[in-house]
């Protein structure tokens, strides 16, 4: 009882210039404590983030973001671990972010077990970070984004965003990378019933994993009927028609195959200006985005609309009022609280 | 130059009242007053508006709210006439609405000219009203919702919402219908190329149209593969499994199966309570959009905003500033300014 820890004093909390120097330094260390305070919910951290983003965004915006996702059993750790590995060797510093609202629910994170790309993880060119444990899409989306930032300014040219595909997380993941990458098994046409609505449409490449052993055969007759799939969608991208390859994470082959669409990609994306017209729409929307977010933060939040609004539902799923009158009076109360 | 027309005396403008007892009466002339209330702009017509809108409510949503669209030429009007006609001699009071935000920027809309429904709009059991001219999809779909209430409370049973389709104008529709019915030609492969990305996902009927004659076999062929493709899709309602269908609206042929498959529709969603789910969905989500719309104008209408804005979004754009800080700084400029 009386053999307490000695207190270790705490060291001192570093600057926002500090923090900025130690990431645009590439230092790992002073990233990951960037990025926890980026992540960090206290309003204490609100204003030192600001200022620390502030100073990275110069430095920001070099690399080439890919986003990916992909049905379950598909094979996404292996695929990330052996195609970020490969980007390694060639000598990329390569980023692994993850948008995954549900770990805070599950209490587990897709890439809160670092064991899962054990190799690239201890990678000293590469920089793996668990998703972010804040409970919103929105807020897990916001946070992401910013974590990119960061590692761009860190020297990362290649960031990885991952997403297990809850809820519209392939659209958030979608609106914040330059490219987008579906991860499918062999037989489309099972496949594609569990695939989520949508998410095809959003896609640039798609790549029909494990496609080995016995398996090669299916995986290709999967990637003719993949191909003709995406021939009937509009392009995800213009000017880009979207992909079918295959490929084995396990037994790294094809991985070459993607990065050189992925670069082919790029390189028609930017002759075009489509890629850069998408990132400069990409930031005025998130820009948007968040304005409109806090505006219903703010009207939702205040104490007479809670209580108010509950009420004028109610009359109007009973017929008793119409939806626009409703709309008049929670307004008037609003003007009158204010 | 001096025999000018004499004044006619202006009619006293009717009350909400009465107005609201001669839709309630199932009459014509002063039902369409009232949806030209309903869709008026003028300021001083709101708040009358709003009192019709309340005493019809309690009669209001006593129909099967139908949605259509599809690709040009298929042949939406000749369908609606053949399909309308058919339901008017079984019984049923039918009205046609449009939801159609380009009619106000072309001059002409898709159901202006009523000749194209010669039969329907003459026909004592159909109220076929004419696209609204105001600009926005958001107006103009707020104003449809808003007929449907009338027209219903005017005894029509049968409302079809048709639409064009530009811009977001099916899911404008799918929104505020309790099924949606899809117009297509024959040769599947080559029409879903010309379709909206993401139609199909709304669509619960399929209706290849003009399977006639020489076309005939094409169509079924098209339906075989428009069926293929609708089984990859998720379901457009829950419990229901999307069908396509062939008919001719112009030898009236299959009208009767489209009508059969519409009822059985009903039957199953609403025994499954999917009917009024979606309903109540519907309702819930309006009332949470038209909230939305209101804060955001109020926002970006307010003098401040407007000039501060553009500035802002320049230095996002060329690295200058953080969004989030961009926010902060806007909203600072908001509430010094209120």
């Amino acid at each position: 009882m009386t053999d307490r820890k000695p207190k270790i004093p705490r060291k001192r909390e570093k600057t926002a210039t500090e923090l900025s120097d130690g990431v645009l330094q590439g230092n790992r260390a002073i990233l990951a404590q960037a990025i926890t305070l980026i992540e960090s919910n206290a309003p204490r951290h609100f204003e030192k983030a600001q200022e620390l983003l502030n100073l990275i965004i110069p430095s920001s915006g070099k690399s080439i973001r890919i986003g990916i996702t992909g049905v379950p059993g598909a094979g996404k750790s292996t695929f990330i671990e052996a195609f970020g590995m490969y980007l390694c060797e060639l000598g990329h510093k390569v980023a692994v972010l993850a948008v995954d609202p549900s770990s805070s629910v599950t209490g587990g994170s897709i890439l809160g077990d670092k064991t899962r790309m054990e190799q690239l993880s201890r990678h000293p060119h590469a920089y793996v970070r668990p998703s972010p444990s804040a409970g919103t899409l929105g807020g897990v989306a916001k946070k992401t984004r910013e974590t990119i930032l960061l590692c761009e300014a860190a020297g990362y040219d290649v960031i990885i965003v991952e997403t297990v595909g809850v809820g519209q997380s392939e659209v958030a993941v979608r609106s914040m990378v330059d490219i987008f990458l579906l991860l499918a098994l062999t037989g489309a046409g099972d496949e594609l019933q569990g695939m989520k609505k949508g998410i095809m449409e959003l896609t640039d490449l798609l790549l029909i994993n494990k496609a080995d052993g016995d398996n090669e055969q299916k995986a290709l007759r999967a990637k003719q009927e993949f191909s003709r799939i995406l021939h009937f969608l509009r392009p995800a991208t213009k000017g880009w028609s979207s992909k079918a390859l295959t490929c084995s994470a396990l037994y790294q082959i094809g991985i070459d195959t993607v990065w050189n669409n992925i670069l082919e990609y790029e390189k028609v994306t930017k002759e075009s200006n489509v890629f850069q017209e998408r990132r400069e729409a990409q930031m005025k929307d998130w820009f948007y985005t968040m304005i409109v977010d806090r505006l219903q933060t703010m009207f939702f939040q205040h104490s007479t609309i809670k209580q108010q609004l509950p009420i004028l539902e109610s009359q109007i799923l009973s017929g008793k009022l119409s939806a626009s009158l409703a709309v008049n009076e929670l307004f008037e109360e609003y003007e009158r609280a204010k």
